[in-house]
C-alpha cells in the first residue's frame, strides 16, 4: 500500500517525509561528465544487481526510462519516486520502483545511483532504515566512489559526505499568507536547511505545501542530518500552529466559511483546475487540523498525488487537453469525496 | 400561504407578478400637499372601511406605520407589500395586509389609497380580478377622484386614468450579463414601458431580477396594460431562453459549473451577505430553467424574500450587526436547502 493510502497519521501539516541516499560507482566519471559508454556501464551494473537481488527482483519493477511513455514518468515524478531531471536525458536511465512506491531507485539522475524511500507523516528514522538496507544491497555488489577524508563523492559538491538528503514534505498555508515562510528562506539556509516548492528546487509552493529539506551532508551524521531537520520542521509547524489558532479564535467564522466552501466546492465543482484544488485542499487541511471537519489526512494526501496533471491526463480518455482534464479532475474529485464522512 | 410557497410555477425566471391600483378620495388633497388634518381624515375613513367590511376584518391585519417596529416595516418592504416610501413619512399612514400577504393596502402614500395584489410567476390576469375586488370595497364606500376626461385622478400625473401599474419580476442574467437590459431599458421607456431594479425605482438589478411595469395608464385599459406587460415579459424571457441555450450549448461544462458550485455553496457557506446569495441563487435559477438542477421555483422565490436583511435581522437573537447577520443567513440557507432533492 502506498505511503498516500496509510490512515493515522497525526497531523495534517506533516504531509511526507524523504530520505534520498546519493552514491556513485567507482572509477565511472558522475553522469554529467560520462560518456555513452559510461552510461552504459553504470545502467548495466544496476541492472545485474536487479537481476541478482531476490528482494529487488520480487519487490521493484525496473523502469528503462527511455521506453516509458512519457505520461509513466510524470506519474512517477507526481509521486516524488523520480526527479523531473531524470525525464530529460533518457538515454541509460533507469528507476526500480517498490510494487508499494515507497522506494525508488534511480540510476544515472544526477548521480550513479539515488535510493528514495517516501513515507507518510514525520517518518526519517524508519525512512532511514530502509534507505539503509537497500544502499547496503548495492554496496555489496558494486564499490561505491569514497573518500577516507570527505566520505561518499558525489557529482555535487554539496551532496558529499554522507550522501543524505533528508526532506519533509508540510503544510505552512498560515506561515506563507503572513509573508513568514519567505523571510524565513534566507534565514533556514544559513542554517543549512532548504525550504522550497512542492516539487522540489525551483518549483513554487502551490497550497502552501514546501519541502524542508538539509542542504549540507559533509562532516554531518545522518542521526544528526534527520535530527536537525525534524526539529527545524517541529518549530514551523508549530509556528503555523499558533499562528492558525490565533486567527482562529480571532475570527472563527472566517475560517470555517473557508473549510466548508472548499468542501462544497469539491462536492460539487464540474471543473477544478490543479491550482484552484490546490488551495481547495489547503483550507480543508486547515480545517482538519483545527478539528473543524473531520478528513483524514491520508485521504488529503491520496487526493494530492492523484489529482496532479499527469495522474488526471491518464484518467482521460485518448488525448486529454487542459478543459477535459479539469473536468476529469472535477470528477475524480466528487467521486472521492461524496465518501467522506466530514462531521 | 403566500405567493412565495405555492409550488408548480411554471418558469423559474418568472418570479412574481403585481397590480397597484391608486386610488383617491374627492376632495382631500394628495399626501404630499395634505395637512395633519387631511392625512388623518383619510387615515380615519380606511380605517371605518376596514373596521366595517368583514371581508377586510377577517382577512386583513392592519398595520399603523407610526407604531410599527422599523423591522417588521423592513420585512413587508422586501416581500414588496408596502413601498420603501410609506416608511419615511409615518404619521397617518396604514397599510391593511392580508393574512396569506397577497395582497396590501396602503394608507397615504403617494395616493390616499394603494391597492398591491402580488402573485407568483406571470398571473397579472388573476390579480386584477383580485384587486377589482377589493377596489370595489372601497368605491362602495368613499367617492374618488374622478374626471370623465381624464379617469381616475392620482398626485403622479403618470398615474392618472385606470391608475393601474401592472409588474412582473423576472430573471433576465444572462441579458444583464450581455448588456442587452441596459440597452433595452430606454427603448422600453419610449414603450411607455419601464425596467427597473428588485425593489422599484432607482434600486439595483441584484442578481439579474427586474421589475418591468407600464408607465402610462392614461388611455390605456386594463386588458391593454396587462397584455402589453405580458407580451414585452415574454419577449425578454425568450431573448433571455435563447441566449442561456447557446451559451449553455457553446459551454454546457461552464453553466453546469457554476450552478453546481453555488448549490455547494449554499449547502456549506458559513456566512453569506444579501448580494452573495443573490448571485448564488441566480445561478441555481439558471440552473433550474435548464433543468441541470432540479429546484422548484417556489424554493427560490422564497428563499429570495425570507433571506432579504429585515427578514434574517428578525431571525438573529438581540440587535444584529452585519457580520451576525450574514453568519445567520448562512446558517437559515444550509438548513432550508440541505432538504431539497435537487437530482
Amino acid at each position: 500500500m502506498a505511503w498516500y493510502n496509510k490512515e493515522g497519521l497525526k497531523s495534517p501539516s506533516l504531509i511526507s517525509s524523504r530520505i534520498r541516499i546519493a552514491r556513485n560507482i567507482k572509477g565511472v566519471p558522475f553522469p554529467h561528465k560520462a560518456s555513452k559508454d559510461n552510461l552504459k556501464e553504470v545502467y548495466d551494473i544496476c541492472r545485474k544487481v536487479y537481476d541478482e537481488n531476490s528482494y529487488l527482483k520480487e519487490n521493484f519493477v525496473w523502469f528503462d526510462i527511455e521506453n516509458t511513455p512519457y505520461i509513466e514518468l510524470q506519474k512517477l515524478v507526481e509521486k516524488h519516486l523520480i526527479s523531473p531531471d531524470l525525464t530529460k536525458h533518457t538515454a541509460f536511465r533507469g528507476a526500480m520502483v517498490s510494487s508499494d512506491e515507497d522506494i525508488c531507485i534511480m540510476i544515472n539522475e544526477e548521480d550513479h545511483i539515488r535510493i528514495q524511500v517516501i513515507g507518510g507523516g514525520q517518518s526519517l528514522k524508519e525512512l532511514m532504515k530502509i534507505a539503509n538496507k537497500v544502499d547496503d544491497i548495492f554496496a555489496s555488489a558494486v564499490e561505491y566512489g569514497y573518500s577516507d577524508r570527505l566520505g561518499y563523492l558525489t557529482a555535487c559538491p554539496t551532496n558529499v559526505g554522507s550522501g543524505i538528503r533528508a526532506s519533509i514534505m508540510v503544510h505552512l498555508p498560515l506561515l506563507t499568507d503572513s509573508g513568514y515562510v519567505n523571510q524565513l528562506s534566507s534565514a533556514a539556509g544559513r542554517m543549512g536547511i532548504a525550504v522550497r516548492g512542492m516539487y522540489g528546487e525551483g518549483s513554487k509552493a502551490e497550497g502552501g505545501i514546501y519541502q524542508v529539506s538539509n542542504q549540507i551532508t559533509l562532516g554531518v551524521s545522518e542521526e544528526e542530518i534527520i535530527k536537525r531537520i525534524n526539529d527545524f520542521v517541529q518549530g514551523l509547524v508549530k509556528k503555523e500552529e499558533d499562528v492558525r489558532n490565533k486567527v482562529y479564535q480571532a475570527e472563527p467564522i472566517d475560517i470555517e466559511d473557508k473549510v466548508w466552501r472548499a468542501y462544497g466546492i469539491l462536492n460539487t465543482a464540474r471543473s477544478l483546475s490543479s491550482n484552484e484544488l490546490l488551495g481547495l485542499m489547503s483550507n480543508i487541511r486547515i480545517g482538519a487540523e483545527l478539528g473543524i471537519i473531520n478528513v483524514d489526512s491520508a485521504k488529503l494526501n491520496k487526493l494530492l498525488v492523484t489529482t496532479a496533471p499527469a495522474h488526471i491526463a491518464a484518467m482521460c480518455d485518448g488525448e486529454p487537453t487542459s478543459v477535459s482534464r479539469d473536468v476529469k479532475r472535477a470528477e475524480y474529485i466528487r467521486s472521492e469525496v461524496k465518501n467522506y464522512d466530514v462531521q
